[in-house]
């Protein structure tokens, strides 16, 4: 396959010398998630030229739907409102909603405002449900069956809808009220028999989530039962639409860079392709605050300034506790969220995986206090620094463990994220600690050690 | 719905009291998914006695199928070698060539003879396939039709089959040497005229993938195209199999705990619910071999205890530079591992990545410089510090940057993995980094800092 860069190359030359019908054939081929990274590669005026080419072959909907949001600004710059409206009107509901988002704010009413009537409706009926919640991802395109109808009559339903709605995996069988009341996978229906009512094969009381449900939720449920689509009901029990499993895929993958960043202190809009701008702008403020952290720490090594100058071998020794509890810290803390997220800690409770954080602390801090101690008295012949590192270590690394886990775990049941802030707030206290116990020990042993 | 741990003391009292019969209906009603966190709570003999009512109810194997599998260890320890086979041999054979692994070694060959043979040789023949590989991910149960076949004939064919394999949503069409022609998506087959041979509505040169080909690349696929399924072929674009998007779910979501893991040095067997045993044991040698790098860092620091011993405030202060060096390294990793393992590197390229993260770093490092220059005159009143300070920031942040991306682009260059080994070496070198130019500067301008 040949690589972006080079297809860009190609394009871009048919581009700049007129051949358009070559590079419309080009585009042509190209599965729409293939073209995104060539419009990383294009111009301005490339990119809007593309994007016509595209436009006319009704496919520049599902490439902008394909790419990374972030990328999308860049892309809207190089259209006209108009042509913006025209792309987003031709998305699903769950797509537009998210599209919307990227266009400049400052454009965006002039940008709604040229969309078709209908569909400004329908996405101020979606913008009525709550950020990232399951209302605002559902289609609400899917096929609704009478429980009386017959297999064959529901297949007939199909056939007729014709070639349009190649994704549908489930058909919905809801009563006069619309309240949803079994699923038949297709599947199953075309092997019934013809003459049997669907009410008789449907799977009754079928997995569903009500539209105010967080993605997270929705993700949770399809990936547990194995789902290919989850109907989306309100209160009443009515179906309003289904959630597919590529946007569960989407949502699964959102969900686990955000945990990552989170942990790092990154905002999801800071990619490899964000200019270098953004980047500084939205890491700026996290690394502000965690300098503010730095300087506690230097603070409280600044209350044993007096105990470092009798002992300048402290400030050597001083990186070896901190960076083993910042990687203790990191460790718990990295199993906890990840097994917050993914459900695991079903599997224990808070309080057991909390205790268990401490005591795998004590032993690795045991373990590498002993490893510390030797060499350190191997190096600077003095047994009570080697006692200070060991004992500090074991304290460092037991705090740090059981921060690790309890941090996150707290800020769960807080119901606030458990990856967002965890990480500065166990980086902080863990090196703070750290810091304090080492030279506070050593301070404590100050009259043997010099 | 009820919590695991009281549905756990609702089985254990209804088992202890031996109304069976009752703890069966309470099994039967959940599903498979909501065994697996009761397992947990449950003692050996319980789980025996559990997996025992499941197995009468034929579910044990898709209960065991759900289970995180790092907690089957502890499952077949409370079964007999002619039971675990018993339970395997009802798995697809991705699934059972995955839970194989976790009998344990002693007793896998035991288990294995007692596996019927048709089962055995399809084991065989799977574990050809590399570790990881689309081969053994498969499974091998799939419709073929034969592109003269009309879609009455084809949705007659699949009506024969009974009930028995639901999941089915594409039919693939080969010719007489079993070689991919094309698929159909159920629904079209549905849609499409009775009359009308699958060859004239499959869509041609689907999406496949080979057999060798790694796990990781047909997630992408997957989740680039939207599938719901992807064809297995052999060399000889012989269909073998196909693996289905449940099973893609699973490894998405395994590659980013893989991910987050290995930046913190964990292994993957090292879960929430994990024994405290087994998680000192998984992650010491990461810890000693980290232990190492903290001396080495300590030894960076000892070359300088000389000019420490004059100007005490430098142990107070090379905390702030190593800490933020630390952080805008791990932001820098975080952003390239996994922009590299969604693929966003193709919106951007290896060296533009790493120039931008050195920018980043260097702007971030001058609004830092000057903010610790200042608050370092305000503390200590030396402007020598300050200025010391602010010029190691600055370098120390460039190259924490520069390094952070160079590392895992580096790794993925020479084909390893860009996560594995990337924290360490990056952490290992912004430290040692920091503190050497932090007092290596300070070392310079020590006439002036005195």
């Amino acid at each position: 396959m040949a690589t972006p860069e080079f297809t860009a190359r190609t394009l871009r030359r048919l581009l700049t010398s007129g051949v358009t019908l070559r590079a419309e054939r080009l585009l042509s081929k190209m599965p729409a998630a293939d073209v995104g990274p060539i419009l990383a590669d294009l111009t301005q005026d490339e990119i809007r030229t593309v994007i016509e080419l595209l436009f006319r072959q009704r496919r520049a909907a599902p490439v902008l739907r394909e790419l990374p949001p972030e990328m999308l600004p860049q892309i809207f710059d190089a259209l006209a409102d108009q042509r913006i409206a025209d792309v987003l009107a031709r998305l699903e509901i769950d797509d537009l909603i998210e599209l919307i988002e990227w266009v400049p704010e400052e454009r965006r009413e002039e940008v709604l405002s040229r969309l078709p009537v209908s569909r400004r409706d329908e996405l101020m009926k979606a913008e009525l449900y709550p950020e990232d919640s399951a209302g605002r991802a559902m289609t609400t395109s899917f096929v609704a069956l009478d429980p009386k109808m017959t297999a064959q009559e529901a297949i007939d339903s199909i056939r007729s809808l014709g070639d349009e709605n190649e994704a549908v995996l489930y058909l919905y069988v809801v009563d006069d009220q619309r309240c949803l009341l079994g699923v038949v996978p297709i599947r199953r229906l075309v092997a019934a028999p013809p003459h049997r009512p669907v009410g008789e094969i449907m799977i009754r009381d079928p997995v569903s989530v009500r539209a105010e449900a967080d993605q997270e939720e929705v993700a949770a449920l399809v990936r547990r039962y194995d789902l290919l689509a989850i109907p989306v009901l309100d209160v009443d029990g009515r179906m309003l639409g289904v959630i597919t499993v590529d946007d569960v895929i989407e949502v699964i993958t959102e969900e686990a860079t955000e945990d990552m960043y989170r942990l790092a202190g990154l905002s999801g809009e800071d990619r490899v392709f964000s200019p270098a701008h953004t980047s500084v702008r939205k890491r700026l403020p996290w690394m502000l605050l965690n300098l503010g952290t730095c300087f506690l720490a230097a603070w409280v090594v600044g209350l044993f300034e007096r105990t470092i100058q009798q002992v300048v071998a402290l400030a050597v020794f001083m990186p070896v506790v901190a960076g083993m509890a910042g990687n203790g810290g990191t460790q718990a803390l990295t199993v906890i969220t990840r097994g917050i997220a993914l459900g695991e800690i079903e599997f224990s409770t808070g309080l057991r995986a909390a205790l268990k954080e401490l005591m795998v602390g004590v032993s690795i801090g045991v373990v590498t206090g002993i490893a510390s101690a030797l060499i350190a008295y191997a190096w600077h012949g003095s047994p009570v620094l080697g006692l200070a590192l060991f004992l500090s270590m074991v304290v460092a690394m037991a705090v740090s463990g059981l921060m690790g886990a309890a941090v996150p775990l707290g800020l769960k049941a807080l119901k606030q994220d458990p990856a967002l802030g965890s990480g500065v707030i166990v980086t902080t206290f863990t090196d703070v600690f750290a810091f304090f116990a080492f030279l506070g020990i050593a301070t404590l042993l100050l009259d043997r050690l010099v």
